[in-house]
């Protein structure tokens, strides 16, 4: 990532102190845990996204740091309800504030980076920006809600896509595309980074599920194929059951979820040896092909090119 | 209430269905969530205010109601997540979202509902409303979180304040101020309706914690001086306080929390005739004089007259 960060390396402290700063004059608590929550780090993805586009197309600078900041606190308080729902101890290797806290005040906290999220999109003086705040809220939520209701095993591959955008494309859509309304009005701009964001999220959440399945405990921090383990389906297991829809193994944990470790470590070396995760690759590649026509019709510049490299980065990494 | 509802009850309606539609489109579970919320009822205090003011300066309908159903469900969602977190099984006789649902999925739909009181703030195209939404709701939850973690038994006049603004006032200063932004900019009417709403918010949460001495367990659905079985202090007891800073009896009740019950109406009936509660009271009328004060800056109108029995009502009520 060094070389994409390199473009954007002076903006980075910038908006970490403006997500920093959101505490300012509140509870002494409420800025120790943000503080934690923004010291465990994480590679800041989306904010890189934001300042890459804003300065291929001259965004000004000082909004520009505002509206990366608000992706990724909007990104962050996200995060801090799912541990709290999930029961998580743990995100990065760092205890997350559930650890700490009691839910009570990590749901709070959670509430309380949502409307400093939303105070910095309304800085923006943007009212598209503001919309597609409030929008991009709702698909998040709604696509947990609709997780926690949906019954397990069941997943189309449009349940997927669905489930993928509004865990991930769509906050990748806000990042592209949110710069654009900095700036003067441009319909091509707007449906390019729009494009852009969104096969790029996509495609940034496929293989974060290929490495679920890929990498191995320590790397996950986790057990490996923990979705499937919960029974929930994604695209290698979803392309391994168009390849074998009667596979009992595959049958029987849609259906009990969690089996004993031998079975489990049985389907997984059957999922991995299938060429399902091939499939699964290739189909992350199309994704970011489409991202990268969208994103060339801009003119070159630098900038480009980071972008370029970072939707490459975005198969290519490990964990 | 009848006289002030009948001059906007065709616009509550319309309220009522903005706030419904938020749901249009999303899981039907979501749509569930929200009716059943919404079927709760309560008073719609605040859309009121929000109607009445906004008739009163001439807004425009549309952007009114949205406004309006903004209000109302900025606050039906701030109660959505203080129930889960309270554990609280009953709000207005009925059953709390979270006495059906899983936490997960009522913190959840606490975030959706959030995210689409935001959603029409946008709507509204005025970046000051979008302003004061995130900055309103920094304020309620900070306060929140600040009473979790603050010692109890040891509120002052001003921690006091500072909790009911944030748990009340702070709405209604939003209500009656959020349709100014909707017409051309006029500062004094901007002055005028923070100071009405402001002075009207801090009036009633003085009241309800005044009845929340005053009223039996039948009326409350509670049992009766919750707070202070909790060992927090509102006005009632911090006037007592003031009067009798030694008294044994409270001082043991902030310091151990819930005593038995024959202990707490020994000390609740020691605080009825203390003269507290008159005291407290008058507070509250001059915290209603100044809203009016400030209302009657405007010109005469039938609107005006509605706020100023709305206003008085607040006073007067019972629960």
């Amino acid at each position: 990532m060094e070389n994409k960060l390199n473009l954007v390396h002076e903006y980075i402290p910038l908006v970490e102190a403006r997500m920093r700063e959101q505490s300012n004059g509140y509870p002494p608590d409420l800025q120790m845990a943000l503080d934690h929550l923004l010291d465990s780090g994480g590679k800041r993805v989306r904010p890189t996204i934001s300042l890459l586009v804003g300065n291929m197309i001259g965004a000004p600078k000082d909004r520009l740091v505002t509206v990366s900041a608000a992706v990724e606190l909007l990104h962050t308080a996200t995060l801090v309800h799912d541990d709290v729902i999930d029961g998580s101890l743990l995100r990065r290797g760092n205890p997350t504030l559930n650890a700490r806290w009691s839910p009570g005040a990590t749901i709070l906290t959670g509430d309380f980076i949502f409307a400093r999220a939303a105070k910095l999109a309304a800085e923006t003086e943007s009212i598209e920006l503001m919309n597609m705040f409030a929008k991009t809220l709702s698909v998040i939520v709604s696509g947990e809600i609709t997780q926690l209701f949906q019954s397990k095993g069941l997943a189309s591959r449009e349940d997927y896509e669905e489930r993928i955008y509004a865990k991930t494309a769509s906050l990748f859509e806000m990042a592209a595309l949110a710069p654009v309304f900095l700036i003067e009005r441009d319909e091509t701009l707007i449906q390019a980074m729009q494009v852009f964001g969104y096969q790029v999220g996509m495609a940034f959440q496929i293989v974060d599920d290929i490495l679920d399945f890929t990498s191995d405990q320590t790397e996950l921090g986790k057990p490996v194929a923990s979705d499937l383990r919960q029974g929930l389906v994604t695209l290698p297991a979803l392309l391994y059951l168009e390849m074998f829809p009667d596979d009992p193994d595959m049958k029987k944990v849609l259906a009990e979820g969690n089996g004993d470790e031998a079975f489990i470590e049985g389907l997984l070396k059957k999922i991995r040896q299938s060429g399902a995760i091939d499939t699964a690759l290739e189909e992350a590649s199309r994704y970011i092909e489409r991202g990268l026509d969208a994103l060339n019709q801009m003119p070159e510049s630098k900038e480009r090119l980071a972008l370029e490299q970072m939707a490459s980065y975005v198969v290519d990494r490990q964990l």
